[in-house]
Protein backbone atom coordinates (compact mmCIF):
# COMPACT_ATOMS: atom_id res chain seq x y z
CA UNK A 1 0.00 0.00 0.00
CA UNK A 2 1.34 3.37 -0.94
CA UNK A 3 2.56 5.92 2.09
CA UNK A 4 0.09 8.30 0.82
CA UNK A 5 -3.09 6.07 1.07
CA UNK A 6 -1.47 4.56 5.10
CA UNK A 7 -0.62 7.88 5.92
CA UNK A 8 -4.72 9.33 5.18
CA UNK A 9 -6.29 5.66 7.43
CA UNK A 10 -3.95 6.75 10.20
CA UNK A 11 -5.25 10.43 9.89
CA UNK A 12 -8.49 9.17 9.49
CA UNK A 13 -8.02 6.90 12.50
CA UNK A 14 -6.58 9.74 14.53
CA UNK A 15 -9.29 12.07 13.20
CA UNK A 16 -11.92 9.66 14.84
CA UNK A 17 -10.02 8.88 18.06
CA UNK A 18 -9.09 12.56 19.31
CA UNK A 19 -12.85 13.54 18.25
CA UNK A 20 -14.27 11.47 20.38
CA UNK A 21 -11.98 10.54 23.46
CA UNK A 22 -10.45 14.13 23.53
CA UNK A 23 -6.63 14.59 23.01
CA UNK A 24 -5.59 13.65 26.89
CA UNK A 25 -7.52 10.27 26.66
CA UNK A 26 -6.64 9.24 22.91
CA UNK A 27 -3.56 6.31 23.07
CA UNK A 28 -1.21 5.86 20.24
CA UNK A 29 -2.09 2.32 20.38
CA UNK A 30 -5.94 2.79 19.79
CA UNK A 31 -4.92 5.08 16.94
CA UNK A 32 -2.57 2.54 15.62
CA UNK A 33 -5.47 -0.65 16.10
CA UNK A 34 -7.89 1.43 14.44
CA UNK A 35 -5.74 2.23 11.36
CA UNK A 36 -5.04 -1.60 11.31
CA UNK A 37 -1.12 -0.95 11.54
CA UNK A 38 1.69 -1.01 14.31
CA UNK A 39 2.53 1.35 16.70
CA UNK A 40 6.00 2.05 16.01
CA UNK A 41 4.87 3.05 11.98
CA UNK A 42 2.19 5.84 13.40
CA UNK A 43 5.55 7.11 15.00
CA UNK A 44 7.47 6.58 11.57
CA UNK A 45 5.08 8.42 9.32
CA UNK A 46 3.60 11.28 11.59
CA UNK A 47 6.42 11.49 14.45
CA UNK A 48 4.63 12.11 17.99
CA UNK A 49 0.96 12.74 19.17
CA UNK A 50 1.68 16.64 18.75
CA UNK A 51 2.13 16.48 15.46
CA UNK A 52 -0.59 13.71 14.78
CA UNK A 53 -3.17 15.96 16.44
CA UNK A 54 -1.74 19.38 14.30
CA UNK A 55 -1.68 16.88 11.05
CA UNK A 56 -5.19 16.32 11.68
CA UNK A 57 -6.52 19.44 12.25
CA UNK A 58 -4.52 21.23 9.09
CA UNK A 59 -6.12 18.23 7.06
CA UNK A 60 -9.69 18.87 8.86
CA UNK A 61 -9.88 22.60 8.57
CA UNK A 62 -8.65 22.69 5.10
CA UNK A 63 -11.19 20.14 3.86
CA UNK A 64 -13.73 21.98 5.65
CA UNK A 65 -12.82 25.28 4.23
CA UNK A 66 -12.92 23.63 0.87
CA UNK A 67 -16.21 22.68 1.00
CA UNK A 68 -17.62 26.02 1.66
CA UNK A 69 -15.50 27.54 -1.14
CA UNK A 70 -17.12 24.50 -3.51
CA UNK A 71 -20.63 24.94 -2.24
CA UNK A 72 -20.68 28.73 -3.09
CA UNK A 73 -23.03 29.27 -5.94
CA UNK A 74 -20.74 32.01 -7.42
CA UNK A 75 -23.24 33.47 -10.25
CA UNK A 76 -26.33 33.33 -8.17
CA UNK A 77 -27.58 36.62 -6.26
CA UNK A 78 -26.57 37.52 -3.00
CA UNK A 79 -28.69 35.77 -1.18
CA UNK A 80 -28.42 32.90 -2.45
CA UNK A 81 -24.68 32.78 -2.66
CA UNK A 82 -24.54 33.05 0.99
CA UNK A 83 -27.32 30.15 1.58
CA UNK A 84 -25.26 28.17 -0.73
CA UNK A 85 -21.98 28.23 1.43
CA UNK A 86 -24.29 28.05 4.43
CA UNK A 87 -25.45 25.13 3.53
CA UNK A 88 -21.89 23.76 2.34
CA UNK A 89 -20.32 24.43 5.70
CA UNK A 90 -23.96 22.58 7.15
CA UNK A 91 -23.80 19.69 5.65
CA UNK A 92 -20.01 19.59 5.90
CA UNK A 93 -20.20 19.53 9.92
CA UNK A 94 -23.48 16.64 9.96
CA UNK A 95 -21.53 14.23 7.51
CA UNK A 96 -18.18 14.75 9.19
CA UNK A 97 -19.25 15.41 13.09
CA UNK A 98 -15.49 14.06 13.91
CA UNK A 99 -13.90 16.10 12.09
CA UNK A 100 -15.86 19.08 13.43
CA UNK A 101 -16.08 17.85 16.93
CA UNK A 102 -12.13 18.22 16.50
CA UNK A 103 -12.06 21.80 14.97
CA UNK A 104 -14.34 23.84 16.90
CA UNK A 105 -13.85 21.82 20.46
CA UNK A 106 -11.18 19.80 20.86
CA UNK A 107 -8.52 21.99 18.96
CA UNK A 108 -9.46 24.98 20.78
CA UNK A 109 -9.62 23.37 24.57
CA UNK A 110 -5.96 22.22 24.03
CA UNK A 111 -4.28 26.03 23.75
CA UNK A 112 -1.78 26.96 21.25
CA UNK A 113 -0.24 25.83 18.61
CA UNK A 114 -3.58 23.48 17.75
CA UNK A 115 -6.08 26.79 18.57
CA UNK A 116 -3.48 28.62 16.66
CA UNK A 117 -4.48 26.60 13.19
CA UNK A 118 -8.26 26.92 14.44
CA UNK A 119 -7.43 30.34 14.68
CA UNK A 120 -6.25 30.81 11.04
CA UNK A 121 -8.71 28.37 9.49
CA UNK A 122 -11.62 30.55 11.39
CA UNK A 123 -10.40 33.58 9.71
CA UNK A 124 -10.13 32.90 6.28
CA UNK A 125 -13.43 31.84 6.67
CA UNK A 126 -14.61 35.48 7.94
CA UNK A 127 -12.51 37.01 5.35
CA UNK A 128 -14.30 34.81 2.84
CA UNK A 129 -17.92 35.75 4.14
CA UNK A 130 -16.47 39.58 4.52
CA UNK A 131 -16.05 39.54 0.87
CA UNK A 132 -19.27 37.72 0.11
CA UNK A 133 -21.06 41.04 2.20
CA UNK A 134 -18.90 43.38 -0.05
CA UNK A 135 -19.54 42.31 -3.75
CA UNK A 136 -23.64 42.24 -2.34
CA UNK A 137 -23.14 45.64 -1.40
CA UNK A 138 -21.17 46.64 -4.14
CA UNK A 139 -23.76 45.23 -6.82
CA UNK A 140 -26.76 46.36 -4.56
CA UNK A 141 -25.13 50.04 -3.31
CA UNK A 142 -23.95 51.59 -7.39
CA UNK A 143 -25.36 54.93 -7.31
CA UNK A 144 -25.97 57.57 -5.09
CA UNK A 145 -24.41 57.41 -1.86
CA UNK A 146 -26.79 56.44 0.79
CA UNK A 147 -26.86 57.20 4.69
CA UNK A 148 -27.50 53.78 6.09
CA UNK A 149 -25.28 51.90 3.47
CA UNK A 150 -22.91 48.99 4.94
CA UNK A 151 -19.23 50.04 5.60
CA UNK A 152 -16.06 47.82 5.01
CA UNK A 153 -15.58 47.75 9.12
CA UNK A 154 -19.60 46.36 9.65
CA UNK A 155 -19.15 43.91 6.94
CA UNK A 156 -16.53 43.28 8.84
CA UNK A 157 -18.54 42.75 12.15
CA UNK A 158 -21.40 41.32 10.06
CA UNK A 159 -19.03 38.20 9.02
CA UNK A 160 -17.69 37.44 12.35
CA UNK A 161 -21.72 37.65 13.57
CA UNK A 162 -22.44 35.38 10.74
CA UNK A 163 -20.08 32.97 11.38
CA UNK A 164 -19.91 32.59 15.08
CA UNK A 165 -23.70 32.13 14.46
CA UNK A 166 -23.63 29.38 12.32
CA UNK A 167 -20.80 28.03 14.51
CA UNK A 168 -23.42 27.78 17.48
CA UNK A 169 -26.13 25.88 15.30
CA UNK A 170 -24.04 23.26 14.06
CA UNK A 171 -22.98 23.22 17.17
CA UNK A 172 -26.52 22.57 18.33
CA UNK A 173 -27.42 20.86 15.65
CA UNK A 174 -24.68 18.07 16.23
CA UNK A 175 -25.39 17.79 19.77
CA UNK A 176 -28.89 16.39 19.87
CA UNK A 177 -30.54 13.16 20.75
CA UNK A 178 -33.12 12.96 17.97
CA UNK A 179 -30.84 13.88 15.73
CA UNK A 180 -31.55 17.67 15.43
CA UNK A 181 -32.11 20.10 12.56
CA UNK A 182 -30.90 18.74 8.08
CA UNK A 183 -28.16 20.99 7.07
CA UNK A 184 -31.65 22.34 4.84
CA UNK A 185 -33.33 23.34 7.85
CA UNK A 186 -29.80 24.45 9.59
CA UNK A 187 -29.31 26.84 6.53
CA UNK A 188 -32.88 28.00 6.20
CA UNK A 189 -32.94 28.96 10.32
CA UNK A 190 -29.84 30.99 9.73
CA UNK A 191 -30.99 32.87 6.50
CA UNK A 192 -34.29 33.32 8.01
CA UNK A 193 -32.43 34.77 10.84
CA UNK A 194 -29.90 37.02 9.07
CA UNK A 195 -30.97 37.41 5.64
CA UNK A 196 -33.68 39.87 5.67
CA UNK A 197 -31.20 41.95 8.34
CA UNK A 198 -29.19 41.91 5.60
CA UNK A 199 -31.60 43.01 3.01
CA UNK A 200 -32.50 45.99 4.28
CA UNK A 201 -29.45 46.57 5.34
CA UNK A 202 -28.52 46.58 1.37
CA UNK A 203 -31.12 48.29 0.60
CA UNK A 204 -30.11 51.06 3.60
CA UNK A 205 -32.72 50.53 5.78
CA UNK A 206 -31.84 50.04 9.49
CA UNK A 207 -32.92 48.80 13.24
CA UNK A 208 -33.36 51.89 15.38
CA UNK A 209 -34.02 51.11 19.28
CA UNK A 210 -36.32 53.91 18.97
CA UNK A 211 -37.25 56.01 22.42
CA UNK A 212 -36.30 54.36 25.46
CA UNK A 213 -39.84 52.99 26.86
CA UNK A 214 -40.63 55.04 29.83
CA UNK A 215 -38.45 57.79 29.12
CA UNK B 1 -10.65 43.23 56.56
CA UNK B 2 -13.35 40.99 56.45
CA UNK B 3 -12.63 37.75 54.67
CA UNK B 4 -15.06 38.08 52.22
CA UNK B 5 -13.36 41.38 50.61
CA UNK B 6 -10.26 39.69 51.17
CA UNK B 7 -11.45 36.42 48.92
CA UNK B 8 -12.78 39.24 46.31
CA UNK B 9 -9.31 40.79 46.32
CA UNK B 10 -7.58 37.63 45.32
CA UNK B 11 -10.47 36.66 43.22
CA UNK B 12 -9.92 39.88 41.39
CA UNK B 13 -6.36 39.44 41.13
CA UNK B 14 -6.91 35.31 39.73
CA UNK B 15 -9.13 36.52 37.01
CA UNK B 16 -6.67 39.34 35.89
CA UNK B 17 -3.71 36.86 35.97
CA UNK B 18 -5.67 33.68 34.44
CA UNK B 19 -6.81 36.12 31.67
CA UNK B 20 -3.56 37.61 30.71
CA UNK B 21 -1.36 34.68 31.18
CA UNK B 22 -3.39 31.49 30.72
CA UNK B 23 -4.21 28.38 33.04
CA UNK B 24 -0.47 26.98 33.02
CA UNK B 25 1.59 30.47 32.94
CA UNK B 26 -0.33 31.89 36.20
CA UNK B 27 1.35 31.34 39.44
CA UNK B 28 0.02 31.36 42.78
CA UNK B 29 3.16 33.36 43.48
CA UNK B 30 1.95 36.24 40.90
CA UNK B 31 -2.03 35.82 42.34
CA UNK B 32 -0.47 36.48 45.73
CA UNK B 33 1.47 39.27 44.77
CA UNK B 34 -1.38 41.48 43.15
CA UNK B 35 -3.72 40.56 45.92
CA UNK B 36 -1.51 41.74 48.11
CA UNK B 37 -1.26 38.67 50.64
CA UNK B 38 1.13 35.96 51.09
CA UNK B 39 1.03 33.08 49.08
CA UNK B 40 -0.49 30.68 52.34
CA UNK B 41 -3.37 33.17 53.20
CA UNK B 42 -4.78 32.45 49.32
CA UNK B 43 -4.02 28.50 49.29
CA UNK B 44 -5.97 28.60 53.01
CA UNK B 45 -8.73 30.28 51.71
CA UNK B 46 -9.21 28.79 48.02
CA UNK B 47 -7.26 25.29 48.39
CA UNK B 48 -5.88 25.13 44.63
CA UNK B 49 -4.83 26.56 41.73
CA UNK B 50 -7.61 24.37 40.20
CA UNK B 51 -10.53 25.36 42.48
CA UNK B 52 -9.03 29.12 42.78
CA UNK B 53 -9.58 28.89 38.82
CA UNK B 54 -13.13 27.79 39.31
CA UNK B 55 -14.04 30.21 41.80
CA UNK B 56 -13.02 32.61 39.43
CA UNK B 57 -15.49 31.17 36.51
CA UNK B 58 -18.56 30.66 38.47
CA UNK B 59 -18.36 34.19 39.76
CA UNK B 60 -17.72 35.80 36.42
CA UNK B 61 -20.39 33.35 35.10
CA UNK B 62 -22.56 34.53 37.32
CA UNK B 63 -21.86 38.19 37.09
CA UNK B 64 -22.29 38.52 33.01
CA UNK B 65 -25.79 36.43 33.92
CA UNK B 66 -26.56 38.87 36.21
CA UNK B 67 -25.63 42.26 33.67
CA UNK B 68 -27.64 40.58 30.91
CA UNK B 69 -30.84 39.81 32.97
CA UNK B 70 -30.94 43.56 34.38
CA UNK B 71 -30.13 44.94 30.83
CA UNK B 72 -33.13 43.66 29.35
CA UNK B 73 -36.10 45.76 29.75
CA UNK B 74 -39.06 43.37 30.31
CA UNK B 75 -41.94 46.04 29.28
CA UNK B 76 -40.68 47.03 26.05
CA UNK B 77 -41.44 45.88 22.84
CA UNK B 78 -39.86 42.69 21.42
CA UNK B 79 -36.79 44.23 19.02
CA UNK B 80 -36.12 46.38 21.95
CA UNK B 81 -36.22 43.98 24.55
CA UNK B 82 -33.85 42.06 22.76
CA UNK B 83 -31.37 45.33 22.03
CA UNK B 84 -31.22 46.14 25.68
CA UNK B 85 -30.51 42.71 26.72
CA UNK B 86 -27.61 42.38 23.77
CA UNK B 87 -26.22 46.06 24.60
CA UNK B 88 -25.73 44.84 28.32
CA UNK B 89 -23.87 41.77 27.20
CA UNK B 90 -21.47 44.34 24.62
CA UNK B 91 -21.35 46.53 27.80
CA UNK B 92 -20.44 44.51 30.38
CA UNK B 93 -17.56 42.20 27.96
CA UNK B 94 -16.29 45.96 26.91
CA UNK B 95 -15.56 46.92 30.37
CA UNK B 96 -14.68 43.19 32.07
CA UNK B 97 -12.47 42.21 29.43
CA UNK B 98 -10.64 39.79 31.79
CA UNK B 99 -13.65 37.99 33.17
CA UNK B 100 -14.51 37.56 29.35
CA UNK B 101 -11.21 36.54 28.14
CA UNK B 102 -11.76 34.01 31.35
CA UNK B 103 -15.10 32.54 29.93
CA UNK B 104 -14.70 32.85 26.66
CA UNK B 105 -11.20 31.77 25.91
CA UNK B 106 -9.32 30.25 29.05
CA UNK B 107 -11.68 28.33 30.95
CA UNK B 108 -13.26 26.52 27.70
CA UNK B 109 -9.12 25.89 26.53
CA UNK B 110 -8.57 23.84 29.75
CA UNK B 111 -11.45 21.29 29.43
CA UNK B 112 -13.64 19.99 32.06
CA UNK B 113 -14.74 20.48 34.68
CA UNK B 114 -14.11 23.97 33.88
CA UNK B 115 -15.45 23.82 30.27
CA UNK B 116 -18.67 22.54 31.64
CA UNK B 117 -19.38 25.37 33.97
CA UNK B 118 -18.87 27.76 30.82
CA UNK B 119 -21.48 25.09 29.41
CA UNK B 120 -23.90 25.62 31.94
CA UNK B 121 -23.64 29.58 32.07
CA UNK B 122 -24.30 29.39 28.13
CA UNK B 123 -27.19 27.07 28.29
CA UNK B 124 -28.83 29.52 30.66
CA UNK B 125 -28.12 32.43 28.50
CA UNK B 126 -29.20 29.95 25.43
CA UNK B 127 -32.70 29.65 27.29
CA UNK B 128 -32.64 32.89 28.64
CA UNK B 129 -33.02 34.38 24.64
CA UNK B 130 -34.85 31.14 23.74
CA UNK B 131 -37.89 32.99 25.95
CA UNK B 132 -37.44 36.25 24.76
CA UNK B 133 -38.26 34.74 21.71
CA UNK B 134 -41.08 32.81 22.37
CA UNK B 135 -42.42 35.06 24.44
CA UNK B 136 -42.29 37.61 20.86
CA UNK B 137 -44.22 34.96 18.72
CA UNK B 138 -46.87 34.84 21.24
CA UNK B 139 -47.31 38.26 21.15
CA UNK B 140 -47.26 38.86 17.35
CA UNK B 141 -48.97 35.02 16.95
CA UNK B 142 -52.21 35.40 18.46
CA UNK B 143 -54.65 34.84 16.25
CA UNK B 144 -55.36 32.44 13.17
CA UNK B 145 -52.46 30.21 13.04
CA UNK B 146 -50.17 30.92 10.14
CA UNK B 147 -47.68 28.49 7.96
CA UNK B 148 -45.06 30.75 8.59
CA UNK B 149 -45.35 30.90 12.03
CA UNK B 150 -41.75 30.44 14.59
CA UNK B 151 -42.14 27.01 15.68
CA UNK B 152 -40.30 26.44 19.50
CA UNK B 153 -37.83 24.05 18.02
CA UNK B 154 -37.18 27.07 15.61
CA UNK B 155 -36.67 29.46 18.62
CA UNK B 156 -34.22 27.69 20.59
CA UNK B 157 -32.13 27.27 17.00
CA UNK B 158 -32.47 31.27 16.61
CA UNK B 159 -31.34 31.45 20.12
CA UNK B 160 -28.41 29.41 19.79
CA UNK B 161 -27.83 31.37 16.16
CA UNK B 162 -27.93 34.59 18.18
CA UNK B 163 -25.75 33.96 21.01
CA UNK B 164 -22.82 32.11 18.79
CA UNK B 165 -23.49 36.09 16.89
CA UNK B 166 -22.92 37.76 19.99
CA UNK B 167 -20.24 35.61 21.29
CA UNK B 168 -18.36 36.21 18.00
CA UNK B 169 -18.94 39.62 17.29
CA UNK B 170 -17.48 40.60 21.33
CA UNK B 171 -14.77 38.24 20.75
CA UNK B 172 -13.94 40.43 17.22
CA UNK B 173 -14.81 43.65 19.12
CA UNK B 174 -12.40 42.84 22.15
CA UNK B 175 -9.47 41.67 19.83
CA UNK B 176 -9.16 45.03 17.70
CA UNK B 177 -6.05 47.23 18.20
CA UNK B 178 -8.06 50.23 17.22
CA UNK B 179 -10.44 49.86 20.44
CA UNK B 180 -13.17 48.61 18.14
CA UNK B 181 -16.70 49.23 17.79
CA UNK B 182 -18.35 50.41 21.03
CA UNK B 183 -20.86 48.23 22.73
CA UNK B 184 -23.66 50.43 21.49
CA UNK B 185 -22.29 50.11 17.80
CA UNK B 186 -21.99 46.38 18.32
CA UNK B 187 -25.22 45.72 19.53
CA UNK B 188 -26.70 47.73 16.55
CA UNK B 189 -24.43 45.61 14.04
CA UNK B 190 -26.61 42.40 15.47
CA UNK B 191 -29.64 44.19 15.96
CA UNK B 192 -28.98 45.40 12.28
CA UNK B 193 -27.68 41.64 11.37
CA UNK B 194 -30.73 39.68 13.03
CA UNK B 195 -33.97 42.27 13.92
CA UNK B 196 -35.24 42.24 10.52
CA UNK B 197 -35.07 38.92 10.12
CA UNK B 198 -36.77 37.67 13.63
CA UNK B 199 -39.44 40.84 12.77
CA UNK B 200 -40.16 39.20 9.29
CA UNK B 201 -40.65 35.79 10.53
CA UNK B 202 -42.74 37.17 13.55
CA UNK B 203 -44.79 38.42 10.87
CA UNK B 204 -44.63 34.37 9.16
CA UNK B 205 -42.55 35.83 6.07
CA UNK B 206 -39.90 33.30 5.41
CA UNK B 207 -36.50 33.76 3.46
CA UNK B 208 -36.75 31.30 0.53
CA UNK B 209 -33.94 29.97 -1.72
CA UNK B 210 -36.19 30.17 -4.78
CA UNK B 211 -34.95 28.27 -7.69
CA UNK B 212 -30.91 27.27 -8.15
CA UNK B 213 -29.70 29.66 -10.99
CA UNK B 214 -29.36 28.05 -14.21
CA UNK B 215 -31.67 24.75 -12.95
Amino acid sequence: MPRAVREQQMLDAAVRTFARRGYRNASMDDIAEQAGVSKPLVYLYLNSKDELFAACIRREAASLVAAIRAAVEHDAPADRRLWSGLHGFFTYTAEHPDGWALLHVQARTHGDPFAREVAAMRAEIVEFVTHLLRTAVREHGCGAARTGRMTGGEAAGLAYALVGAAESLAEWAGGRADGGPSAEEAAATLMNFAWAGLGNLLRGERWSPGERVGA
